[in-house]
């Protein structure tokens, strides 16, 4: 089967790769029918040191079961499933309280025992924690723009999602979101939806925040650095946001954040930091005793009604995806989002 | 009249310094009944550099009203008040949302323009929103014992509360209180108040983790840094604890503090960090989506609650007090806490 690498910064391939083979009882093996390329895959696209073997790249997916191992009791063959960009129990004491991305057993795609999902195959290991059944669906008949917003159900727009939970938005609160990119579109359409009164984007390409302002968006701010902060100040009357929904990664995101947030409010973040250390003391969150959330989304928590919500129209997230290339425009595809030519890559391995 | 300066790290001295006097309509000039020595003093006691003209001490006061400004509606001579640790309008915005401590138009204490309270007489800005009158009781006739607790009410208990209160600590939680200095066993006190199941707190000082088992803690760590990390990983089955308040402020104590988070969980600060930046990256926070949270505590939002709890019965929390000074003994009070012979020092200005 044809799946995607990555070799070092900027230099992704498509090779051939043995299709996968069930290795414990709880593994399901399933086909393809949507991947895509994350922003947080542009992370190592930018700073990968060089390697003789490669990464196997990918993370999310839509797909159709092939065979399930014998331990798997909540899926069969051909069921048409969504698939969590971390895999999970499910079951224990951490899933249960709803971080299943700090599942003991569970663990990320992308490693020498559970490769990425850009492939036309994958292994999805603890299967019944980890894949949900999209029922009354057949992928082989749907339309591209349901498809396009079940894919990003396994991470964007629940990615999105959490960040605007574990803020615990309240109707009528002021939230911003820092970032233009398709996890930050996703936090605002996520912050509308449980009631933002006011949705305050920063980000500075037109076609991305217009989608934002289609999302929910009141306000865009372009300006950046000391002047993007004084500019929510200045639209905040001085007060700053209740809520800041981080969707970068990168320190300059977090330095803005904690400059617009209001005295008690909250910093989420999802976009992955590019650094361990920040400011966290008196002059930054302890003096006004603003909160940080965040971490890496546990998409399962919120699947069944997202699904639930993208099947009966209440939201259309798949908007963000603004290309579609087969597993060979894999690289390509790379190369566009890091130049900001396109927003969010789908992968379909049926294109040539 | 008598009042206490700081003049450098170790150097403290008792002076005399002129009766206040009303500056604002909004002022109150209260007379002592009784101030304290905060763990936070011992901050700049141990750093401190050389003043020639000194800082005021203080911020912690049960007093009564001996005159009132112009714009004064809420209190009258003779009143018997407690005036939390940090002033505010409690009208804005920012007060209603109940971060009295962010106030625009407040501030704290033991500034040129605001002096320290550790002294005969004081003067309280903007007096509606920042002193509470104790309904029905006479300080010249109450029990020490009560006046000890509704001193605690100032700042100590109340900052232990906040902690626990941005924690949002529910029932049969597991919560960790790093420290065991005054803060820490107050924090251990809200926490059982807030119903907590288990409570370990982690102090090496056998006389103050004894009145933290009193308070409610059903498990006593002695060990701190990896040692201490282990031994509450141990005690929680491996999964780290949902809650962790930290008492203390220094960066060991937040390194414990992450070390023991279960993912999901919170650590809430009310001990003042003596750092700036700290980590909350990958490794640290985000990875296992731990929270952080806290800050100066607004003891205006809970106090008249906890007046209420104190005159009732429901808590004693003055029990964190274990000596009393005149003003003359502030300087040796200084001294005993730094060398932990105290836990807590009161000051009775009738004491000579």
């Amino acid at each position: 089967m044809k799946a995607a690498l990555m070799y070092g910064a900027g230099d992704v391939r498509v090779e051939d790769a043995p299709i996968p083979t069930l290795q414990e009882p709880t593994d399901a093996i399933v086909r393809t029918v949507r991947a895509c390329i994350c922003g947080s895959d542009l992370h190592p696209y930018h700073s990968m040191p060089g390697s003789e073997h490669g990464i196997r790249m990918g993370h999310e997916l839509i797909a159709v079961v092939e065979e399930v191992g014998t331990a798997v009791t909540t899926l069969t063959k051909g069921d048409f499933v969504v698939v969590p960009f971390a895999y999970a129990d499910n079951t224990c004491a951490i899933c249960q309280e709803g971080f299943q991305t700090a599942c003991p057993h569970g663990g990320w795609y992308g490693t020498p025992d559970t490769p990425g999902l850009q492939a036309e195959y994958a292994r999805v290991p603890q299967a019944d924690g980890s894949a949900v059944v999209v029922p009354g669906v057949d992928p082989a008949t749907a339309s591209d723009e349901l498809l396009a917003s079940l894919l990003a159900l396994s991470d964007v727009y629940l990615t999105g999602y959490h960040a605007a939970f574990m803020a615990d938005i309240q109707p009528g609160q002021t939230v911003t979101v820092i970032g233009d990119g398709a996890v930050g579109l996703s936090a605002v359409l996520a912050a509308k939806q449980m009631g933002a009164e006011r949705i305050i984007l920063m980000g500075r390409h037109v076609s991305r925040t217009d989608l934002g302002r289609e999302f929910g968006a009141t306000d865009v701010v372009a300006e950046r650095g000391a002047e993007g902060v004084a500019k929510v100040m200045a639209l905040t009357g001085g007060e700053g946001s209740h809520v800041v929904l981080e969707a970068v990664g990168h320190m300059p995101a977090y330095e803005q954040a904690y400059g617009i947030v209001r005295p008690g409010g909250i910093i989420s973040r999802v976009g992955v930091p590019q650094y361990e250390e920040a400011p966290i003391g008196f002059g930054s969150l302890f003096g006004k005793n603003a909160r940080l959330a965040g971490g890496p989304a546990p998409v399962r928590a919120y699947l069944e009604q997202a699904i639930r919500d993208v099947l009966d129209g209440t939201i259309n997230p798949g908007k963000v995806f603004d290309r579609t290339v087969g597993l060979d425009g894999v690289p390509a595809g790379y190369a566009a989002m890091d130049a900001r030519e396109a927003l969010k890559v789908m992968v379909d391995p049926a294109l040539r």
